[in-house]
């Protein structure tokens, strides 16, 4: 197991609260996705390219990147999953998506349907090389891990620790339902299990947990509801497949105005009480001791990097 | 870690709605249950019988199995359990079980209590040796396992990779509730982690999970509302253990008529889009992909294997 | 894995219903403690203590323990928590939270933030040098766990069998929830999975399960409504903060009069039929069989063990 410390320090600071699907295929749709409020882009090479289009999908994404303003959102591409068949190798679709786009250096790849450590480490070894053959600095190209079949979860404490480049674990909820013959709910209890399971692995080695798509684009109430259930459950933020999902999700994956009040009275009264000798105290009849302060402590960082905050 | 699509490859296509148990001393109960719709029925030598008949009920079943017409109905029997004593040693009760009744060659077994893989793979040896002994086809046994203790459901992964021959995962709550300490209810909280963790862990080596008896016999809208829930989470069938269940089980478990004119609906519109070089797109405000399509596809094999489509 | 008869032969007849938090630096609240009707009281060195104050809240803790009247409530010290450099040590805090008090002999200690194995080992290793040192009874000093990270929770299957010592396995949820990145909320979904797996985990290996502690001191009902679901899910039991939660806390953890009735009925009913020859049967419209009448079984072994029952 690796040393608690060390995953600390790799715990990204990045905010991706809104991690936008956009088609790899389509240079319109990317270009406008360049001016949406998503802190993340995932130029997909996937599930949203047909499979005649995925020569043109690598074309279009290394033009984009290369040619595009993106600002401060992040740039991923979605890479094609690795063949089922064993033994697991980097060959096909996903070499093919990486050979062709790394020239145009994105900030990272999603890796989708990945159910055991060696699908990552296989991406991970290929970016050493690369990384090392072109004087790039070293495990500067990031990984997020998509978690979308019923191998996924059971190996997920495994997968989180695969790679120094992970940061991420990302719900595939679609898929997942699909591979363990479940019926997708609203209320979702189909994938609380795997949504759970995703955020302790995430949380065990320093890694975000990022939600899965709310595929009712119509259906913004329902949206808001289900961002806030994630964030209850720690998820850092959620996937989008539409830009009318955008302003709720990074709505409600930042700190309320009250929450950050609140956290802010906690953190004062405990320096006071800490300051005078007491350990744990009652404010508002309820008790207040160290973790409760450091979870006050988290929502003003989020709130300080979510602009809301000094 | 087993080759995925060889696991694959052995899914059982048989279908297996609703399985029910029938008392293995009884010829009578055996005989009127291979008049009733059950897929399966499990002839049980364990907690249906009483400590002073067993031997009786080994002699029934070999009976029931060598002179009853069970049509399409799958013949199982359920084994007595291990002894919890250390090392785990085929003998005993189990041993005398099976011993007695391969003869009348069931088409699998039954393993109540499994709490590690090594449960599995002694009757899975066992089944080897009779079937290399009396020149019968190999791997032709089926075993179906019982988790029903916390161990179980500790060491779900690895049980569920035990043996070639295993087929399902077998929820039973009441035994489960019991060793956890926990309360059965209605809604059934203290089993939703197992009955999560059993499903993942059917699905990710090509298993069925067979969901737990619900035991109000006269409660036919409770039993309709927890066959929902069990197939929304990926169940594939449900225990039964009186003959007015099955009806219920067997509705529940086979997909409606509007998810089949749905699923059909879907897999028309995507093979147009495909064709015409677009991935993902919009139908009903939805985003229809290769998963929602697969799930799809998923749905309409359910339905032809149910009688419900050609 | 260890033997299970061996395991269940360690399970603690303890009742430990109430579990009190007590600051370890207070002498007076202590000794009003020993005046309440907790089962077991946590004197405890570290969230409830300030960090200017560890040196004498130990010196308290040790005139408590050798001057107080406890009675029958159980006498625990919790220690502070490893240092999260690795490699893992027993130094600093809890090496000498230890070395201080084991002199006045608690019957165990409360490990805190229990992430691996090997914390617990490393405490356990310590009391075995210490016990065979001064000629004490060997494995008399009990410990208990608290899981309240993400990796207590990842490695939760391990850590249940880490020592002869251990006795239960104690959810700290504020502290997880902040680990998870989680909101605590009422209904208490971000940490149902949690739950769930201390209560398997301590299942499985003959453990008691303690359930978190209830944060608004002045809402008795929600206290009680939490308590009730935490007694389906498998606690034994839950911690307390405030002395006002704790006759709320024994009472629903005590199986209720009607339970205690039906358990007899059961009970009896069974005898009568086994006796009879007959296994399975139908009592109230439900199947009653072995599973249920164990389930009968042990709600009055509870009733005897909180005085309810001769």
């Amino acid at each position: 197991m690796a040393d608690k410390d060390f995953t600390d320090s790799l715990r990204p600071e990045l905010l991706r609260r809104s991690v936008l699907f956009v088609p790899g295929d389509s240079l319109r749709k990317i270009n406008k996705a360049t001016e949406l409020a998503a802190d993340s882009l995932i130029l997909d090479l996937e599930d949203g390219v047909a499979f005649n289009r995925k020569a043109e999908a690598r074309r279009t994404v290394v033009e984009a990147l290369g040619t595009l303003d993106f600002g401060r959102r992040e740039r991923l591409v979605r890479l094609n999953p690795f063949s089922t068949l064993a033994p697991v190798q980097l060959e096909g679709l996903p070499a093919e998506d990486l050979s062709v786009t790394l020239e145009a250096r994105p900030a990272g790849y999603v890796i989708p349907k990945v159910e055991t450590p060696e699908h990552i480490r296989l991406v991970s070894d290929y970016l050493d090389r690369v990384e090392a053959e072109r004087g790039w600095p070293s495990n500067s190209i990031r990984l997020l891990a998509m978690i979308e079949t019923a191998r996924g979860v059971l190996n997920i404490g495994q997968i989180a620790q695969a790679s120094r480049r992970l940061e991420a674990l990302v719900l595939g909820a679609e898929d997942l339902a699909n591979d363990l013959g479940a019926r997708r709910t609203r209320a979702g209890w189909e994938v609380f299990y795997a949504r759970s399971a995703i955020v302790t692995a995430a949380a065990a080695f320093g890694l975000q947990a990022i939600d899965m798509v709310f595929v009712d684009l119509n259906d913004l109430p329902g949206l808001e509801e289900e961002c806030r259930f994630a964030r209850q459950l720690g998820f850092a933020g959620k996937t989008a497949i539409h830009p009318r999902q955008i302003e709720v999700i990074n709505r409600l994956f930042a700190p309320s105005p009250e929450e950050i009040e609140q956290a802010m009275r906690l953190v004062q009264a405990f320096a006071a009480h800490q300051a005078a000798g007491a350990g744990a105290f009652e404010l508002d009849g309820k008790m207040v001791d160290l973790p409760v302060m450091r979870a006050a402590e988290s929502v003003l960082a989020k709130a300080r990097a979510a602009g809301l905050l000094n």
